[in-house]
Parts: structure tokens; C-alpha cells; sequence
């Protein structure tokens, strides 16, 4: 799925050509196929997760960092609990970016980045990232223009310092429609165990959507490189997101293919010490 | 399970009368059935969290800390991949202490704990923890008996102030026998793909292992207070110790029984406005 889903790099993006509900060649044909598929990945994730975090205790620096973004109600939180929920949890390190705060921004946009990234042989997962600083920071005017206009090469650059350290950059787009937006919306007003998750606020921001929009092609356009890519992830259906996702993540720990390293120990003189005390 | 784990408080703790298979009163009888009744608590497990992380976003600062210690072996990150695993990542905050680096050792010894406490509404899981402290710093000799005396103040004094600041501290030895951890042993050595858990110090400790467990009992014996329990969950058998943890979180989020936070705005509204655009 990475050569169909990524984004083409230094070429102009326009998300309309995207498919919101499932790319037009791959996947699973329906809800049934799709979470039997996910599921029969996930012995495979483990296994390949087990062996970067063992090949880490090794000196291996390789790692892993899922980059999720998308609007309101896109999918971000489900994907992690049942995408990355697979996982052993001691090998991931979960963030979520809300709004900075005054001590985050005192600091430079990336401050904040920075500290949450995974060490070796980690999984890290964004939930939202430094891009919220080329979206909202763009679509509320957060900040100068000229300020905004710098940023993306800042990111590109501190993308690139992260793949020569050994970290593998997967950034997902989650590309939902405006009408499946406001179901799920409405959704969550019909539960009151879910008008924790609904701000009203979420409503004003759809009155910006084409704003919001244009400011992901520009970040799409702009930082998708061959080192970092981005990928559009078709996010209507739960289950083929899902199913998306966890094919991504599968093809590229199987590039990365870390291995077991193997003990520098003499096994039959540890057994016989065990045996004897 | 709560009462029947909990060690007493300001009682000598003797660890010989720990049983390390199961408890004598309680548990399910066979591996069968204890996996399937951990199986049955995930659920439940799963809304609890929902609810602890969903009430933090209405301002309840409470959360849950969990604490995981034992010899080598014991289970601690099985513990974590089988038990946490089926929470929520996105509201998990795992953290392994292992020997403290240059930066760590230059600053009193709480100072790293302190940066890994879980946020409000999060779940907190400590692969080793402050104990090392006067644990391995103990049998080791790693700092003068003086400090060492009197750390063990100083942990009761920095749990008090976390439970006081909202913070469930649940706190496990996992009690496993001398012969279960040389069967396990000798299991990494016979897997290459285990090697790499295998440290030959591990048959080292084994020779100090009286002195390890006399530090766990002065450990347990001190620091098992009204705020901040310890509890002994017998670890020989995997499925056991499985379903006793999960139990012991299960009772301890009961007992918080966070509530989902009602909505402040105007539901009708909000409809009204989302099926208007």
C-alpha cells in the first residue's frame, strides 16, 4: 500500500482526488474481510515490534514513528486503540499535541516535538503533531505569515535529522468527508457517554473546512519528501483505515526487518551453572 | 483480592509464607479458567479506563499507578503485554527504570520517578521503579547504609503526596520461586530468538538471592502503608499472576468509579446547527 497511498513528492495536491471511502485498487471488499485481514496482521506486528525493541538492546538506533493527522472525528484515537493497541505497550510511547501550552509556547514550535520522540526500538505515535503548527496555526492565524512559511522547511529539515538517526517517519493523513464528518458528529450527540469527546466548538470549525483543507494540501505539497513521505489514508470506513494503517506499518517494519541479535554468551556454561546451584 | 494480597501494614513481612503458585483461598483453579475469566475482565477493564480518562477532561485530576517489582524473570513485562495490553494506549504511560544513567545519578533518586508520574485521567505502568532504590542500592552497596535508611521515609512521604494529589498507587511484587526462575532461565537459553533477554549477572544474582529477598521484605515491611499498600501476587504460574493483576486493577478502578462528564452545551442545538450546513 505505500507506493498506491503515498503522496507524490514536489508535486501540487488536491485532496478532491483522494478517496475518502477506499483506495480504488486495494483493500479488503467489505467490513467482514477487512477486520478478518487486520486481525491476521497482527501476530506478524507483534513479532516485528519484539524484534526492533530486542535488536535495540543490541545497539540497533533503528525506530519507528506513526505521524496521525486528520480533522476532528478523522479517526486518530480509534486507530491507536486498535491499531497500535496490538502492540506490547512497553515498546510504545503514545503522545497526543493539544493546544500548546504557555511553557510549550515559550519554546520553539518543535520544542515540545522533540521530547516525545521514541528512543530505539520504540514505537512512537502522534496523535496530532508539529503539523497543527502549518493547520491551525495557518487557518486561525496563529502566527505571521511569514513565520508560517518558514516552518515548512523547518520541518522538512528536522524530518530529515530524524531519518538519519534512525527513525522511520510514517505520516498518515486520515482523509474523511465533509458528510461523514457531520454523522459522526451527530453520532456522539445521541450518546451522552460520548459528549465528552463533542465540543461545539468542532461545529465552527467545519464552517473553515475548505480553510482547513487547503492547509493540508499545502503541508501534503510541501512535506512530502522522500525521506518522510505522507500518506492519504481513505478514513470514511473504520474498518478499511484500520486495515490501512496496520498494512502500512507491516511493510515498513518488514523493510526494516530487524533482527534478534544474538547472546555473546557461552549457553552451555550458563546451563550447567544453573543447573548446578 | 485486595484484601486477601495486600501486605499488612507496620507488620515484619516474611516472604516464606507468601505462597509463590496461587493464593491458598482464591483464583480460579486451572490455567483454563483463569485465562478465561481475565479474558472476561478486559471489557470491563476498558470502559473503566475510558471513564477515568474521559472525567479528567472535566478537570478530575485522578489516576492510577501501577507498580510492578520482582526478581528477574518474574514477569513484569509479561505482565505489561498481557494485562495493560488490553487497555487504551492513548491513555497509558509505560516507563522502564533501568540502572539510572550519569544524568539520573545526579539527582536525588525520586527526580526520574517524578518525570514519569501518569497525567490525570491516565494509567501509569513502572517496570521497576523507586524500590530499586533501596532494593539493588541494598545488595549492591550502592550508597552508604545511612541514605539508604533513610529512603525508605523518603518513598512513604513521596506516595503519600501522590495519593493526596489524586494518584491510585498500586503497588506488586510478583513472588516468584527460586526453582520457577531457574526453569525460565533455562527457557531463554534454550530459544536463540530469548537470548537476548539473557544476561549471564542474572545466574550472579541468583547467588545473592537470600539478600534480594530480605531487601524485598524490609522493602514491603516499610513502605506497605494505608495509602499505598503492597501487594504479593504469587508469579510461578503466568495465567495466575495474569488474572490476579488484572483483578486487583479491576477492584481499585471499581472502587474510583469514574463518571463520564456530563455535556455543558445544548444538545438540540448542536443538532440542529450540524444538519442545517
Amino acid at each position: 500500500m505505500r507506493d498506491l497511498l503515498r503522496v507524490p513528492v514536489g508535486e501540487p495536491v488536491d485532496l478532491s482526488a483522494y478517496d475518502t471511502s477506499r483506495h480504488p485498487s486495494a483493500g479488503p471488499a467489505d467490513k467482514a474481510a477487512g477486520s478478518r485481514a487486520t486481525a491476521l496482521m497482527a501476530p506478524e506486528l507483534a513479532e516485528l515490534q519484539e524484534r526492533l525493541y530486542a535488536a535495540s538492546t543490541a545497539g540497533d538506533r533503528r525506530r519507528l514513528l506513526l505521524v496521525l493527522q486528520g480533522m476532528d472525528t478523522s479517526g486518530k484515537g480509534g486507530t491507536i486503540k486498535h491499531v497500535i493497541g496490538g502492540f506490547n505497550p512497553s515498546g510504545c510511547r503514545v503522545r497526543a499535541f493539544k493546544a500548546p501550552t504557555a511553557e510549550e509556547r515559550s519554546h520553539p514550535f518543535l520544542w515540545r516535538i522533540e521530547r516525545a520522540l521514541p528512543l530505539p526500538g520504540e514505537i512512537g505515535i502522534f496523535d496530532r503533531s508539529h503539523y497543527e503548527d502549518v493547520l491551525v496555526a495557518r487557518v486561525r492565524e496563529l502566527a505571521p505569515r511569514r513565520e508560517l512559511s518558514h516552518r515548512y522547511g523547518r520541518i522538512n529539515r528536522f524530518e530529515r535529522s530524524l531519518t538519519d538517526d534512525g527513525v522511520t517517519v510514517v505520516k498518515v493523513f486520515l482523509h474523511l468527508s465533509y458528510e461523514e464528518q457531520r454523522e459522526r458528529l451527530l453520532q456522539r450527540l445521541d450518546k451522552p457517554e460520548k459528549h465528552w469527546k463533542f465540543d461545539p466548538g468542532d461545529i465552527d470549525a467545519r464552517e473553515r473546512w475548505p480553510a482547513y483543507r487547503r492547509a493540508y494540501e499545502i503541508a501534503l505539497e510541501r512535506c512530502s519528501t522522500d525521506e518522510a513521505p505522507w500518506y492519504v489514508v481513505p478514513a470514511d470506513r473504520k474498518w478499511y483505515r484500520n486495515w490501512a494503517v496496520g498494512t502500512l506499518l507491516l511493510e515498513h517494519l518488514r523493510a526494516l526487518d530487524p533482527r534478534y541479535p544474538e547472546g555473546d554468551f557461552d549457553v552451555a556454561e550458563c546451563r550447567r551453572r544453573l543447573l548446578a546451584d
